[in-house]
């Protein structure tokens, strides 16, 4: 447990505990009584900051733990039992959640993607084909579509492509989900045109990661409009996702969306990201996708992987056919400069 | 947001935030870095503790956020799609989870309960029922057994109850899950004759409460004998129950299995308590219930109440046929001495 | 396989095939290629004579196979994932579906029942408590009522009764629902004042049973306002409920609803069981609920049910605490004279 | 309602009755008194009689009432709550039941098909890579293989083929389901070397359909093994699957048992496909898939579409991006030699 490490790790960006200013004030605040379940002062004042921050002034926001309890959440309250959840194929929800989306009893509807992105035309095309079906009520309906900003490959939906699947979305009459799992990474990445904002205007719900980007834990579930899921609470509460100390979870969106900090912590992560992949590509590596936030994803051949691997915890992604092998780096707010030169120097 | 606070809360048990003794550590292991979803050398060095606290050398532990989380999750893992749990009619899963069994799918098979007790002879008999009844394959079948140590109502189980409560399990087949969310309080009882080792010894899994029990959040579910459910990570991760920051969980198990501050918490709960209590014989109060732990159940009248609460928030418990109600005073771990006086002054 | 009987059968209602006219027709009709799902014109017909019979003109009707089904499905497409239904605590849904109901995620709230009946003041109870408990959101919302006409214990529900019921729940929002399973043998029975016309008024969906009423299999599910639940083709579907050779549900109750043959045999088996009620009444056996319609609760000492039991067959239905015996006998459309004759001369 | 058809339909194999055998018996066996829920002995007598015909002495078999019922049924039978079932991204369970299969919380693992077939190497390779990823617990794991046979594009498995699927699933723990809606196609076919002997040695579980291959409905559930799934009967009760009327179901698999029923509907079925199929052939039709059963997708033109739908109803299946279309014609038990003479002179 000593806090000297001989080995970089670039593993993730839920290595470490949190910003320590949410440290600071959960030990500031530490013998305060509050009331739990969402009705303490610190949840409250961070939805305001939230609401503006995203300028929707009627959202409504909860505080839930994780990113697949927020999915699985989301999705069964928004779906009724016959829906389905349209995703990529590679999604979060279709591939790395132990199935929880099916315990909820929704099909996961998915589409090829690239670098983890669906179009609108794509889900255009879903709806339709499913409207146009003569067996359509023996299939499962696509209900909502679920997105990830960015996403799992780390790249980035623009604000044009964001609004044209919000269109479709609307046009067919069914709720858009973004998941922000990191979305700290994206409103911070120069490559970004979408704000919060967009997102609360694009979207019918959304959810901001606190556990990627600078939280013990933590995502802020986020219904720009009022009412959107009546008794969402039961829901939260039926799926065992209810904090009962929910001023620990409030009090650490308050601090993030205090000052900026958020945000703040997301350019650590894309400055060290940038450093990072600018001297990849001087000395020639090759990137698997163009994914400008805070994951780096790396073709290896075997010696490079082999020398590598002995001095930086990366994560593995995929073999290729070709016997490379896809790893990746990601920074985060915790990244450290000294670990970015450390690692530059035995690329 | 002030810590000053006018008026005397003595509403439940989870209204600051933790003992100290976590915070400093939470701030002291800040920046290190550690593996995620329970591989982390902090949650391992809390199991390490936890097992010899409970004498069981092979105990499978997983550290959960909630209360409702651990039941839903526990019970699922361990009920077969058929199969019902027994617990008494005021359990906490009968009637405040808001469905969350039978989200799983499972059907609560309730028994009449003393004090939010249930007895060997009740289960018993529900066990032959179910095996006499000629229509059984048209039912639920009782597939386990919940208990709560203490219960909704405050109450003890003896050892003497608990052992005879197992031998029924056991003879019929069936597991025994105990639900810890109060255990501190419990165990620091002078009424209690039960331990850690005694329920590692009687029940098949049982859970330790942290979020009650001077945790920001957490409860420990143990399992004593190694493989009682296969792959229970994989249902924890699909019941959206899996803390991607472990460490945070298993530090705080780690602190409150360090130096007994699990069971001096207790303590401080319990001569609060006992304070109390005393005061309220003498002051010629009546108690609702024979609640020797952390929770008070007094009956008041009209004017009684009407007077307490305008000094002292109470959780309110039930109204009574002649017009009293029954209030609920808990006391904590964080329970201040003085805080005490000032409550007995204004008895 | 013989049809010559030693042994006199009144065990249940559904133990000989179907009407006569039924068989007929299907032979008539067998080599017929019609559409699937529903879409026939058996269906269809079957669907305009129900509307008729219920003075429903917008009536939508689905045909199922079988009672367990029906509540489930029905039940699972009314309410949302949070809430439960209101039942008698002996409720087929409660006790003798194996869990159904709890497999599609809800909670059966159960009441004390009369002969299987509750009250509109009971539900009002149950509804205003959920209202007023502070903790309402930890709890399931009750979110329908489900009655049986005539009961599982074989009362009825008066038209007062079931109009107070239903302004109940028109009050609190919430849809009535009644299990119709044998509800030919209400429909029948001089003691009934409600005709299926007052229950498409006063409930908003109901199902009319074919298994038990003469049917080889099937129930009709009647919702008497159009779009009560969009989709329910779909849920139907989802739940493995859907009959791909529709015609064959289709044909039955239209042939049922043909020349009042459902009505008629009700009657048979009313007139039936009340000369048997009369002969027991004579002969001073003692009855165990006032149950007017096709069922006959007897209760028998030990010497009583020794002799009976050895030439009649008689459904168990429960032990009393002075050690006699509740059997029950059950009368049906296919009941014939000389086998009551027979039952009569052994009693 | 009328029984002459101006218009020939080859539109589905379940659009007639039963096999006038079937009605002949459920004719003569109408007023017989038996007990339900699958204790009849009509039940009994079939479940002897498909022993024989598996070879099969120790076999468990039970009676449902549609293809997707006793999938979902026999699905979430099998799988713990963190597994799924291994398919084609084609078969039934995949599209066309609505969501069945998530609704008893399980994902379907779907694979790439060939006319409707998986291979053994397909899945050995699925569950390699489940096996050998680092982050598996947080996936879902295969833990079935479900196949058509004939599948849902009309083709057939070999023996050799399904030898070795067989062998991968038991090489890996993990059991086989056989879906044989059309199995009586299949085992009629003169390219088929499968027999049911052979399917009760290689699967764990299959089912022999009744609702296309002759009967009212119903589909016979066959465990070769004794116990495969204890309490399956509640299982099939929890579904809504339990029909109480058992005897209407066993009784018409004891006739389609009886002389070889099964089969030589089977045989009229392919008589006629083999005959359309030549026909096609010498008028130069192309067909979509190599399928030898009773299925056939033709692929026309515009022009031929419309010509055709004029008198001969056609299921709809696919649009080629040619702008030709897929339409099947699908032949059954019921087929008349004149109806064939009519189509082909069409053609």
């Amino acid at each position: 447990m000593s806090s000297t490490k001989q080995k970089l790790s670039f593993a993730s960006d839920y290595m470490e505990g949190a910003h320590p200013e949410i440290l600071r004030r959960l030990l500031e605040t530490n013998m305060e009584q509050t009331a739990g379940y969402g009705l303490d002062a610190y949840s409250e004042s961070a939805r305001k900051k939230i609401r503006a921050a995203c300028q929707a002034d009627d959202a409504e926001i909860f505080f839930l733990i994780g990113g697949t309890q927020a999915n699985a959440v989301v999705i069964d309250a928004l779906l009724r039992s016959y829906q389905g959840v349209i995703a990529a194929e590679t999604g979060h929800i279709s591939v790395h959640e132990a199935g929880a989306i099916e315990f909820g009893g929704h099909k996961v509807l998915t589409l090829a993607h690239q670098a983890g992105k669906i179009t609108a035309a794509q889900i255009e095309s879903a709806l339709t084909a499913y409207r146009e079906d003569a067996n359509r009520e023996h299939m499962v309906m696509p209900g909502m579509v679920y997105l990830s900003q960015p996403t799992e490959y780390g790249a980035l939906y623009s604000l044009a492509e964001l609004e044209a699947i919000s269109a479709v979305c609307r046009a067919g009459g069914i709720p858009l989900y973004l998941d922000g799992a990191r979305l700290a990474y994206a409103l911070a990445c120069p490559a970004n045109d979408v704000t919060l904002a967009d997102i609360a205007r694009l979207a019918d719900v959304f959810y901001i990661g606190g556990t990627k980007c600078g939280a013990l834990f933590g995502e802020a579930v986020v219904f720009p409009k009022r009412n959107t899921v009546p008794h969402f609470f039961s829901i939260v509460k039926q799926h065992g996702a209810l904090l009962a100390k929910s001023r620990i979870a409030g009090l650490q969106f308050d601090t993030l969306f205090t000052s900026h900090l958020y945000e703040k912590g997301g350019e650590t992560a894309l400055l060290a990201a940038d450093r990072i992949r600018s001297a990849l590509r001087e000395k020639d590596y090759s990137l698997a996708y163009d994914a400008p936030t805070n994951q780096i994803f790396l073709v290896l051949d075997e010696a490079q992987k082999a020398r590598l691997s002995k001095q930086v915890e990366m994560g593995f992604w995929e073999n290729l056919a070709d016997g490379k092998t896809v790893m990746r780096i990601a920074t985060s707010w915790a990244t450290q400069d000294e670990d970015v030169d450390r690692l530059i120097a035995l690329l």
